[in-house]
């Protein structure tokens, strides 16, 4: 089979998963999350494929840049990220990332090209018999890791019944979320999404969690909900116990201002996330990390650009993580064995997905002690499921939900709720 | 055949070819330069090339390395540069670059790593029909163009006979050599390497090629011969005719007051030639061009990183040549057709080069219009000829030359030439 393919057709099928009511500074995750699975055909017959934000904005980029896409050989992105450039012109909207309004000068282009870029190296793989990994330089790492990332959540959505994981709204709440999770995963590091409660109760939190499980690495990520002079106090305050404090506040010059006055590295996907943000982020010494995310970073090999920026610039990488099927893992989990730098676990909602919802087949993805074996097969080792792909749409279709809006979400439930940034 | 290929030997073969008495900023090229041809073998029988520095310094690492990456395998990048650093554990020593002291600070790594990286590619290439070009991203061009280089130069090498190009020692000199040069390849952007004779003798030669040539881009490197002051005075001078002045002093803090006080962009090979380099460049804002050369800046995806942290921070890129043979002339078309915002016309010493003293065969690099047609068959698309390799490393064994040394060379005839920088 030649290397060489074309893209002959594209289809973008939006799907809807059951989510549970994860709390965070914007809101509450509604019941359902949704995504877009993008699969690339090729004139030679082969497949590949790409997950990506499902929210209705974005879906008709998506499907503006197919059109634009068919006839680009597999093997040339550059043309593939003009066709998706030239596809998206006069388009001056914003948003459609699914991101809930916590993430707003993303790049729409690079956000766009991403699942593109993504089946595209799933078909290259395919058709040189290589793993993802080894197209973009080769595995490091022979499993990744991933972090515990633990929210603040109700029993259940309102109006059903409670869910599995039950309520976790105070200290006791979280450690016994976290032991059930590290349980069942073996993470090592943990993650708190924060910027729920007032600052004091999320400190308690995070000493609790360091009390329960000594060595293990702690984030706290309030998703900038804090002032500039907030997020210094719970700093200092959580000085030896955080291995770094994500999106204490928002904006470069918030960041930097707090950098300078908290012992631990700030992290972002919040402040930098996109490459017009590098030049100011980096020349105000803002963060020390920066939370990867291929589904805004333009793909694979963007996340390598940005990871060998970050090198550059002494910046450490991690790995950000939205709600996500089994696509995005193995992409994450691809980038993340042949990215030499990402040496923090990666964040990953996946503990929070029903394991019977996905749209791949069961038994590639697996977690072991804290880690995902990384796929060996060609390509992103990940077989569609077409029944469950159908079965995901049709619940996409009666879902109602066409663009995440935890704020919403939560003002029907709580309509005294206001989204106040920053809250605290 | 499969695209999974492992290593299964190296050679590594000094070769020495025809050179030209061309005068710089630290002395005049020997009648020799050195390079070494590196071929990589398989265990599935394909060779790949590269080609790099011939110093025995650097000859000494490649070998140490050559024993190192037998083994691993061509798609692993990330386990090659780890092969090549574990190789050089412990060699503290610096130069052995080949660039006669007019760059120092390139990281020794990526210099050694980088014909590995080339040959590598070639192989992938050809093990699965693709061009380099489609394994760096996609060709976005099909031509890649080329500059003029310009010499000072002697008639000939002292107690030989004149060379074909005579001297050209004055404006009117260098003007009949640009026309000769233009007349031969066709091209549009024409550099003068300057730093040899003062300032305004360099600046009337610069004049004298604006007027013969109207509407031809124009570049002036001096490599470092200025002092700031001097190179301010001569960059207002020759506002309106450079579309860049390279290197005109020495050092990130020499540069960035410069740049401060010129109207044209900065370029460099000398303050900013590897990735350590790149935030202090940046952070003093030291230069506006980055001219790459994938031979010091660790190949082909690390000059590929180069392209990338320059477009992010708003530089532009050109490209950066040595004296060289035709597996480097194909890696750099590859790379220039692989690189989009690579949109200045690249440095070549090409027309010094005798056309019958190569180790390629003949026939797939050709100019016409001052540009090279990027090949389009799998690999680099150059073949070895074995025959040639032979005479010039026969070549290279007579003519007693183990490191570049333009200096030495000029003391030798005129043993009153001392090394001064700044000199002007």
């Amino acid at each position: 089979m030649p290397a060489s393919q074309r893209i002959s057709a594209v289809e973008v099928t939006p799907v809807a998963f059951r989510d549970l009511p994860l709390l965070n500074s914007v809101g509450v995750h509604e019941p359902f999350a949704i995504r877009a699975i993008v699969e690339v055909r090729t004139d030679e017959g082969l497949t590949g494929l790409g997950e990506t934000y499902g929210d209705s904005l974005h879906l008709d980029r998506l499907r503006r840049a197919a059109e634009l896409v068919a006839g680009a050989d597999v093997w040339d992105l550059n043309g593939l990220a003009r066709r998706v450039r030239t596809s998206l012109e006069g388009d001056t909207g914003s948003g459609g990332h699914g991101m809930a309004g916590m993430v707003t000068s993303s790049s729409t282009a690079d956000t766009v090209l991403s699942p593109f870029e993504v089946a595209c190296l799933d078909i290259q793989g395919k058709a040189t018999g290589l793993p993802v990994s080894s197209l973009l330089g080769g595995a490091v790492r022979d499993r990744v890791e991933y972090s515990a990332y633990l929210f603040y959540k109700w029993a259940g959505h309102p109006g059903a019944e409670p869910d599995a994981w039950g309520a976790a709204l105070d200290p006791d709440g979280i450690v016994t979320q976290a032991k059930r999770m590290i349980a069942d995963f073996g993470f090592s590091a943990i993650k708190l999404k924060g910027g729920v409660f007032e600052p004091d109760a999320e400190i308690a939190a995070v000493e609790a969690l360091a009390e329960a499980f000594p060595g293990h690495p702690l984030r706290l990520d309030p998703n900038g909900a804090w002032t500039p002079r907030t997020s210094i106090r719970v700093g200092r305050r959580l000085d030896g116990i955080l291995e770094y404090l994500e999106d204490p506040t928002s904006g470069i010059a918030g960041m930097a201002e707090v950098a300078r006055a908290v012992p631990m590295p700030l992290a972002t996907n919040m402040c930098v996330v996109g490459f017009a943000d590098l030049e100011p982020g980096i020349r105000q010494d803002a963060v020390r990390v920066v939370l990867s995310d291929h589904h805004f970073w333009g793909g694979l090999h963007r996340s390598r650009l940005l990871a060998g920026i970050c090198e550059t610039f002494g910046m450490s990488l991690s790995m950000h993580s939205n709600s996500h099927l089994g696509v995005s893992l193995a992409a994450m989990t691809h980038l993340a064995a042949a990215t030499p730098d990402l040496t923090y676990a990666c964040d990953t909602h996946w503990p929070w997905k029903d394991p019977e919802e996905d749209v791949v087949r069961p038994g590639v993805l697996t977690f072991a002690e804290g880690a995902v074996a990384v796929p060996t097969t060609p390509g992103l080792g990940v077989e569609l499921d077409r029944d469950k792909l159908g079965a995901l749409h049709e619940q996409y279709l009666r879902s109602g939900i066409r663009r995440r809006d935890d704020t919403g979400y939560m003002k029907r439930i709580d309509p005294g709720y206001e989204l106040v940034k920053p809250r605290w």
